[in-house]
């Protein structure tokens, strides 16, 4: 059979739909949440073995990785006035400890990082900071990448204006008083203080009160703690190749999951997509003539550490690494594909491109960036793909309580297992090359 | 001026758009919650008092009251499994207490009362029973009459099959991981078991648990206590009418709120827009000829007692009743009125539907029942109405930690706002006679 009409064939049997809800299902009701270093951790490892087993793939093994173990404590956010009021807090992955009792000091908003480090240090010596950055709601979550930096910088940009603590209005797109988690990082030089996110309402609370002039207080409680790194594992399986095993196309997603949750669309929902292309691809008619490698990484969220294992651990295969794409932005539709390749790639992606068209998928010019697992992947020239799907409602739940499964609709994660397994399958069984990408080209 | 004339005008002029928002922020960002015997409860009687006389409103007072003084406590639900997860749970309101270390017990899980109460002893004892009632979303709220029963009445149902505690999934229509309290209540003769409501993706959970043949297992941590009874007020101010001052048209919403929210839409709303209603009545060209009074009752959601208060210090007064309204479905739209009252009352209430028509409202034949907190006036014969606002969200948040000012839209309450400015002054001012309600007409 032709290789596109062996591909065609299989986007329309995957397009009747699959399993990909009842393996989120699976995975978040019988572990839940499994960040790394959690009990939840192992338990999801020997799941995802078991998965990759029943969906047909093969060699399928937990391959070595280390990781930080970070737990969360106590957290709680008093508005002390003659009716304290409790706001909705949560610490960022990554952060030190308040004291046991907490702390306790006024509160100084800025809308933005760039405002925070426009202001004098006696605005901000021995205040909690706390940086109401807004996130943009859009079909493809470029807002976040606007946002996030906020929670990722704000801890060392306040704490070097002599700031105790800072927290970040949510960087999310909800109304709900469930704050949103994700992880921060401390700047070389500057005083590590505690860092945590507050709801979107009690953050516009604050917001509201300083622009009436008045001067908000709070109690914060934050009681994460580090312990020492500890090993984990990324699970990998296989469709072996017909003709090339050794070139190999991977499919990510993670494994990991934020504690707050469920890990439903995060990154539930990515596994079980890139499960259904591995499932598909193993069942198809026509074996694909290279390899299909499925890998749930450890660790994505909060240290890469299943990332860096893979590509040490794969550092001689990475010149057969033809194509690598990651399921990470939920259980929305894919609406458009973007590569990233030289023109090599771009001739061998035409062909992709026309097999998701009768999914309602287009294709940008705008060069993909690969999900955070792949991008080391990057600098050995490996192409990658983003599958971009439909995040309009993704940031409402991401990082949170709410991410359970009822947020997954099953129409529209069975279209992206459909486009992931198109992309896949047909990435895998063209004889065309994506050739290899510079890692200069664009960045 | 005609009557019909004065009452257009004041409804055309209410409608630009009032003080509403403005109000609800005031009360939420001041004071916030404010349970009955709460820090939050005698703040938000001196921000009546305040808002009141800023309103134009006389005879501003506080009128006494007795209310129950119940405290919400700790309260956790854990899963437990290998990777134990957290439920988002919350004690009903007069929920006893579990034992402070909590309860461990297998779940068993209905779909209704009715399903409860068909149960055999031995499947029940000694278990922690969750009643998985699904609410149905309306615009009129209906829904949430047929579901709440089960909050009410599942413990008492269940401990006499001798569970040991109860939930409920929570009484409401979103997906967030936020538990709906709201008040419970013990039959006689039945054990006291603690009550709680999960919300619902984790009431959810249970359910496919179940469904799935396995038997999930909680420790249960709930420790609410009920303190003595408490005095306190509602808080009640006037237009005194300028031919027949004598003659009551009530408007009233409830001044407490629970504590999980800020009591933006329950009941800071109804209270901003019975506020505008008298405002608007207090600088009308013309003052109306009856009273108008402004009811803001203590404790309508745990005991009632501003209410059963009001109805005995005025009982003398009952007859001088002729209408009466409360604003206590948040801060939509309203969309139609509903009226009680007898031939008499039909005739002039349509008077105030034409009026009522270039807000896009229209009224229907059923009968008004009246808020709960004026209910007891109906014992008296006093003709009730609904404004029925549209309620189609108002249950994603009623009861949590959601219930915050970001819910809220301007020109949703301001339409609600000069609706019942409408219907109150155009009540108060017309020569027309409400009648008198035999209470068994519609009971």
């Amino acid at each position: 059979m032709d290789t596109m009409l062996a591909a065609a064939t299989l986007r329309d049997e995957a397009a009747k739909g699959g399993k990909a809800l009842e393996t989120v299902q699976s995975l978040t009701d019988e572990v839940g949440p499994r960040l790394a270093g959690s009990k939840g951790e192992p338990l999801a490892q020997e799941w995802a073995v078991r998965a990759m087993t029943a969906a047909g793939l093969t060699n399928v093994r937990k391959e070595a990785a280390t990781v930080p173990v970070w737990q969360r404590g106590e957290e709680t956010a008093e508005l002390l006035a003659e009716n304290p009021v409790e706001l909705a807090v949560t610490a960022l992955g990554g952060s030190v400890a308040t004291p046991a009792a907490g702390l306790e000091a006024d509160v100084v908003v800025v809308p933005t990082l760039d405002a925070l480090e426009a202001l004098p240090r006696e605005k901000v010596e021995g205040k909690i900071v706390l940086v109401a950055q807004v996130m943009e709601r859009s079909r493809d979550g470029r807002g976040y990448g606007k946002a996030v930096r906020a929670r990722g910088l704000a801890a060392s940009k306040a704490a070097k204006l002599g700031a105790i603590a800072a927290l970040v209005r949510s960087i999310g797109t909800d109304d709900n008083r469930l704050p949103h988690t994700g992880a921060m990082r401390y700047e070389d030089g500057a005083p590590k203080i505690p860092a945590g996110a507050l709801s979107i309402p009690d953050a516009d609370l604050l917001v509201r009160l300083v622009s009436e002039g008045k001067t908000p207080r709070l109690r914060l409680v934050l009681t994460p703690q580090a312990l020492a790194d500890a090993p984990s594992f990324n699970v990998v399986g296989e469709v072996v190749g017909s003709e090339r095993p050794d070139e190999i196309v991977l499919l990510g997603a993670h494994l990991d999951s934020w504690d707050l949750g469920r890990g439903a669309i995060d990154d539930g929902a990515g596994c079980a997509i890139v499960l259904e292309a591995g499932r598909n691809a193993a069942h198809a008619r026509e074996r694909p003539r290279r390899t299909v490698r499925v890998v749930l990484f450890a660790n994505e969220e909060n240290g890469s550490g299943g990332s860096k294992a893979y590509a040490k651990t794969h550092e001689a295969e990475m010149p057969k690494h033809v194509f690598a794409l990651e399921a990470d932005l939920g259980a929305g539709k894919v609406f458009t594909v973007r590569f990233r390749g030289d023109d090599a790639s771009i001739a061998a992606s035409k062909d992709l491109v026309s097999l998701l068209a009768p999914l309602a998928i287009t294709s940008e010019l705008e060069p993909g960036e690969g999900g955070s697992d792949i991008r080391p992947l990057r600098s050995f020239g490996v192409p990658v793909a983003d599958a971009e799907q439909d995040a309009t409602r993704y940031f409402d739940f991401h990082h949170t309580a709410n991410d359970t499964l009822d947020k997954i609709d099953r129409a529209e994660i069975d279209q992206a297992a459909a486009a992931v397994t198109t992309l896949a399958y047909a990435a895998a069984h063209t004889r065309a090359s994506f050739g290899r990408v510079p890692e200069k080209k664009h960045d």
